[in-house]
């Protein structure tokens, strides 16, 4: 296991409540295993191998698809909270009993949703690029992607993800070439039914009443990272100062020049102070 | 030079345009020296030992009191910008050609003057517990130094720096503590009129047009490390998020349990992320 990398590791299947969940596990054998939880449209294939690897390096790492996603068995829930029974249940398929999660975006949300739920299995969270329910903006994902797609038709990643700055521009360019490391075994785009199913999750998210996000971080006791860049116009950056102000034990980490990707953007500097984190 | 601590090295004094300043080096001999402004009433004793000597085992460090502080000579002036003028004559007087500044509170605004002023000057910065002109809540300080003394007489920094948890309480005591390390050439305390003084400059910042403090963050392109805790009472937190936005080139990095002292809470991270801010 622990030769493999981002790029080699196997996809391997689960069932979790009957439900059949595409997964890869990657890097050290002993060690809290850190489970990355997906964005919106995402698979296995769209984090950035230099932070799978880079957190590998230290420590288990768990890619998955959540249900309906790519090669994943089952059906793309349309909330929030279904989500989160599912990767439950896919961590103790697994039998998991105690995991670190690094939530970005949806998988932020989602991320939320599990801590809040199982204190005794989540120990400590990394959240980049993601907002409380009800937070600001996060209803307009509809909006923001439709722009995308005008503005970046063959990868609105570099719209949605990096500033539109040359270097942050450049940042995401690297970044999309390091996917491409992966040649083999690779997952297929997720469905018209995901998306929808995703579209219509996050946006519940957005409008839901602030004071119950309010009340849900407030419940997170959790040691958790949140992470964003400056200008992030998916969820925008507010919300991840409102995420470290309402969750009790929370630290900050805002970086320079960079929007909702600034976590690949900075793909050395997160994993280090990541790592730095998790080991705290 | 590289012997010395913040416990032992000798007070030195230099003439800065006519006005005598007190001072003292502490640790290696080569690199860009980082230059300590100090806050509100501050001396060079009021600096946190085990930040002085951390930033100094890796960097030449310079500690001083600016006009009128303690046993330098002259008077404090009352704006900012003549703070800055003391400063940027010090540095000169050194011989220094070239320095990173680290601007706490008081010593953030003069901090700010200074890189404005002189980019070719000032390299890189570190902003813990401080504001842009303008910002919220920082006229308020003569009322939330009333408090203090009402709420903690025999030491107020224990109520204006510290979060009112045990956990955070019990740092404010160690970091106190750590002051007494140093017990001979101490810096008398600082007079009536630098308080005066210092606290007029103080409010007269934190109600300048807040347009005007946009300004000049935002001609500002050197890096910028802002910190702060979660509850700074004495330059509210979301200051520190405003000059996060404003800045060009800065990143923010926030601590839980905290208020305006979290530099000296989290003496040790703070140390290591500001080392490794200094060396991007």
């Amino acid at each position: 296991m622990s030769n493999e990398s981002a790029a080699t590791a196997p996809t391997r299947f689960v069932d979790a409540d009957g439900v059949r969940l595409a997964y890869r596990r990657i890097g050290a054998a002993d060690g809290v295993p850190l489970l990355f939880l997906q964005h919106f449209t995402g698979t296995m294939d769209s984090w950035d191998p230099s932070v799978v690897d880079g957190f590998a390096q230290a420590r288990p790492v768990v890619l998955f698809d959540n249900a309906g996603v790519s090669r994943s068995g089952g059906t793309t829930p349309d909330t929030v909270d279904a989500m989160a029974d599912h990767a439950v249940a896919f961590v103790a398929a697994l039998g998991l009993t105690r995991v670190d999660l690094l939530g970005f975006s949806l998988g932020g949300f989602v991320a939320q949703v599990m801590a809040a739920r199982r204190p005794d299995l989540v120990r400590r969270i990394i959240l980049p690029g993601t907002g409380p329910e009800g937070g600001e903006g996060i209803d307009d994902l509809g909006t923001v992607v439709a722009q995308a797609r005008l503005a970046s038709p063959a990868e609105p990643r570099l719209y949605l993800f990096f500033e539109q700055t040359e270097s942050s521009q450049r940042a995401g360019r690297a970044f999309i070439g390091r996917q491409a490391r992966r040649t083999t075994d690779r997952d297929p785009d997720s469905t018209e039914q995901t998306v929808a199913a995703q579209l219509t999750a996050f946006v519940r998210w957005g409008t839901a009443p602030s004071a119950q996000g309010a009340a849900r971080l407030g419940s997170i006791a959790q040691p958790v990272l949140v992470v964003n860049g400056k200008h992030d116009i998916v969820v925008p950056t507010i919300n991840s100062y409102t995420l470290f102000q309402q969750l009790p034990a929370a630290r900050l980490l805002l970086y320079p020049d960079s929007g909702h990707g600034a976590l690949f953007q900075y793909a050395g500097e997160f994993v280090r102070e990541g790592l730095q984190f998790l080991d705290y």
